[in-house]
């Protein structure tokens, strides 16, 4: 295996800054595999880029994103970028020789996803999207369970994610409101929960659904309201692996919650129950236990649900947001090796996009839509 | 105000029983009001008529239900028999000029909701069905707080009704698995959510509703497996009220549930949530709070949550769950004493019907149905 | 057993009524037992008498408790007037040949305390104190766990006791910060955690005790600040049974706690942990659990847990704070017929009431004291 | 202000690995301050040392301390070793002209911590002990809280701090259980909720402590069975602050607590309390509320709790135990360039561990004691 892997960043917002700090601290972390050399930064703005290089500890800055895909130093580029960039981002990079880890979703428009998908196909390189929630120790563990037939056959399940960032009825109009965006809560953060489904029990088959506008309008800054344009909420109705029926309900105007995903998982001997607020739990049921001593448990995370020893040897002491990209790093850089590894590339990627696109065909044509 | 009122019990069960704990406690509790006095007990089994009038305290035993309609000392007939017998027992007492207080749901069919509530309309007297889960004062705080505009205009609604009394694939098959009982969870439990939604914002106009059965078939004392009949999930899209969008999800597989009711309400300056589990407490946000210092706050349950105090001076004490039909007592003998009351009537209550059979019939269909 | 028995009611307050409550709830919940006849109910003020004896079905009423104790047709005398006044009524009922139940504590000064536990020696009749938490079912769970071994080796416990009825500090000055009530938390509610303790460890051995006041002085209607005399906390260190070390917290003044009791037990193989303010659910880790799948589990009350079956057949449906003296009432008829009882009688009472004492005691040396 | 720091650390187990993450993030997570030039490491085994300042990225590696503090490219040392050693090496660092960051306890014995506090005033570096658990923004927004009087005068303060990594009666005795590595849990890990109590209410005054022992003996891999010298559990009465009482509680043998640290912070006009096992919550209650909408909010932890905000910007998206010791980090650094800090120095530190050898001396005379 090399000894060093050279990492070129595409954006410094919120995402981009995430990034970093899985670059900056994966190899201290993990202790393995090969120490990424932190080669390039492109951000918009150049002077921006400057002061960010020297934050992240970046060599070269760059206003200029191609230059970044053009250095040879340059072997894997993380895009960061607004969605509506990837594609063409993504598929550059690729097309130049370099592995790529681009932020979620893929696109806006699946024709863009489709492209993406294709071209990571004819690199040969690996492409791999942001979707950290499935590195959650915890998750990891979830499937486990599953796997170990601990909570029997499953067949029904729930999923929720609500944040509060849209709820103000009287904040501004903004490019969220835009059709242009894309639908709303359905691909603006659906593809989560979506991501969750996709590796616990493979691609979702048949989906109705339902978006709605918990407010008409917004204040502008120019002075009158603007009717907004995407949805904030969806509820869809769907069917997952074999016969496991599902409801799923997002919100971003849902006062209160901040980062809240529940998955709710029944079957034959037993359920789970996790709330991504409380990422360091998770509830498990099981039917085979003493009648007066049934009850749902709180396992706290440990060093037990690998790889959580990795960052600290003494359990309920929790992982944070960061960690989760830390861990998709790590499995991102065993990608590369080629060995195996706990990632969503950019054909399974393109799978969750496909159910997104169906959930808002459902909801137009007001019946049932079959995925794929 | 008569100082006494007779009642006639027809059926000593599950539910049976908390309508005589509410007889005998009503009273005590609230001060006011006619004395219930216990003067009839039917039984289909003359013998366990006369243990049960014994244990609750009626003068009179029967085995034959006609004769407790036909006892001129009955003011007030309870109905706690198998929903299969509800509308004959009903239609007979109203017609016998008794009030009835029925147990939910009105009638499997819903032809005889409608005949059910066509003689309680005919005969002038209180006809109220036993939705008890209306009357816990926490529901009376949520209407309040919602009233006041505390979360301003809600937007979106989620409900979810969960216990695991049928989570076994190896319990045997029995009635509640037979076509005959009903369509399975939907109208066996599902009322008891849209009770609360219908007292909290008014009738369900448009249904999407999906059912199904987590288990094809069930193991009978016989041997051979019988296929099971009614669906033990249902998953229903809804807009109620003025365009709230809403999920509801039911499953009487749930392992682990044993009486979850919860309800999430979001509008536009605060949320609310509920869970019948924990049915002490109720859930807040106001986004009005400091930004530092918002949160959900718990809403432990008081006195100074009517008519908690009737039944504990201090705070935090915890209500039960037969308390809240002993509220429901309450409310019915106001009703019968001609004051405003909060009852769920036959003429509600078939709203309540006709929106179970509208999901249904969405289900059959795979499309929107409206309601009513 | 007798078919029926005479009951009497002195005082008709907080635990008047909630006596009364039981005395009307008991046969028509567990079935079982003599049928109680409300015999007489005595109030200090006549009239009040007679309005609550109509309230709560008592046939006489008086304002002379001396009357109902003369009465020949009662055989069992609830006393819920103030603490002052329990050991001389208490005395008085069992010297006229009747059983008692009777409030907790047993009185302000341990010399009444100790007559009215020889009183009771003495008649030959049952005296019961009403210790109401040890009657949930989850407590009941709680000691079969703890005598299963479930746990192991019991090594350390905790105790909370909170309320918030004096947190504020410009309430008024009122008779519970007068000396003459007795210490203040300690024996005020202290007592409640105590019986917990006694039923499931035994007697407290050792003591180490601080009191201390969060108000030093409290407004008077009269106009200038009065001293409090009284202490709103109390924080004991303890051992109790073989080689358990304790500590107990108390705090009468603890804002946002309503009737927070909570239990910690530490043992050899696992632990248990009890809130009141949640008194359906119980909290059990068992380090036998897989190392992957280990965690407090939530045991949701069910009729599992006897004798919540007798009140509802369905579990997680929560019984109420009322019911636990539902209970308390059967078991204390379950005594007077001479079975074995689940109480704590004037004798085991005394052993509390003599640990608070020396609770106190310690508190003034500054030293640890031996209680008994 | 200087652009680099060097950096070296010695000790690579738990706290080790712990530092290196946040050496290696701070200057990403910040953006201002120096970088950090990661220079020297040391660690026992000289193979050992090499192979984790390849994963951490150190630059020199080396098997004898020495090596380290003598580097003239190290301007500050991060001291990780087992407490016996910090005394030793803190001073010869800062002797050496070096600034510390040492883990916390200072020592085993308090000569030693004397020693370490002296050397550090002498010396005019910063010294800095490793309390991460007052770095939690949430800590932070807790102190403010206090401060804004939004709780009024705080009069009873617990504190409880558990873990279960003793808990196991058949594990092997180990270092931990022997007299030489101190008292016990609270010397081990009581220093933690007294760093909060110092930080939130200065020192604490006076102490009656009682440690106890839930295992007297333990099996060693000889095979007899050894008698445990040190105490596992420590029960603490104390006085903080102004005439605000309080109770601690410590067990590490406490099975199903993993990393819990609970405060409950009572006063005048709310409450507060925190889990360190949710540390991206805390509860607060206010007592102006409306009476009908009181509860304990559940705050959930967002980028208006700063720095918070330097990690993630969006809210409820969970930081974690490491990213507290980044912004230890961060404050070492703010105390080094001479900017107001928010740590515990070497002389704060020593008051802790006063207050520990106080709580053992009142434990060994059964009284209380006053601490400084």
């Amino acid at each position: 295996m090399q000894s060093a892997i050279g990492v070129g960043l595409i954006g410094t917002g919120y995402m981009g800054k995430c990034h970093a700090l899985a670059w900056n601290g994966v190899k201290a972390v993990f202790g393995d595999g090969p120490r990424p050399v932190l080669v390039h930064l492109a951000e918009v703005n150049e002077e921006l880029a400057r002061q960010k290089a020297d934050e992240f500890g970046f060599a070269k800055a760059t206003g200029d994103w191609r230059d970044l895909i053009a250095d040879p130093d340059v072997d894997v580029v993380s895009v960061t970028t607004p969605n509506a960039f990837h594609a063409e981002m993504a598929i550059a990079a690729l097309e130049a020789g370099k592995h790529v880890w681009c932020e979620k979703p893929m696109a806006v428009a699946l024709a863009d996803a489709e492209r993406m998908a294709a071209a990571a196909q004819a690199s040969g390189k690996v492409a791999v999207l942001g979707y950290n929630y499935i590195q959650n120790p915890l998750i990891r563990q979830l499937g486990t369970i599953l796997a170990d037939g601990t909570i029997g056959t499953v067949n029904h399940v729930r999923l929720e994610m609500d944040e509060d960032f849209m709820a103000d009825p009287e904040a501004l109009f903004y490019w969220k409101s835009e059709a242009s965006s894309g639908y709303g809560a359905l691909d603006d953060f659906g593809v989560h929960p979506l991501s969750l489904l996709q590796v616990l029990f493979g691609p979702v088959t048949r989906v109705f659904a339902h978006l709605s506008k918990p407010y008409a309008d917004r204040p502008t800054r120019e002075g009158p309201r603007r009717a907004v344009e995407t949805f904030d909420t969806a509820s869809v109705l769907f069917e997952v692996g074999s016969d496991i029926s599902g409801v799923m309900a997002l919100n971003r105007s849902a006062w209160g919650r901040k980062g809240r995903i529940v998955l709710q998982i029944f079957g034959s001997k037993g359920s789970i129950v996790y709330d991504q607020e409380r990422m360091n739990e998770l509830q498990l049921y099981t039917a085979s236990d003493r009648s007066t001593e049934q009850g749902f448990r709180t396992i706290l995370a440990g060093p037990q649900h690998r790889p959580y020893d990795r960052f600290i040897p003494a359990p309920g002491h929790g992982l944070g947001f960061n960690d989760l990209k830390i861990i998709e790093c790590h499995e991102l850089l065993n990608a590369i090796s080629g060995a195996s590894a706990r990632v969503i590339d950019f054909s399974t990627g393109l799978i969750i996009e496909q159910a997104v696109h169906a959930m808002f065909e459902s909801h137009r044509r007001g019946g049932w839509v079959i995925c794929g």
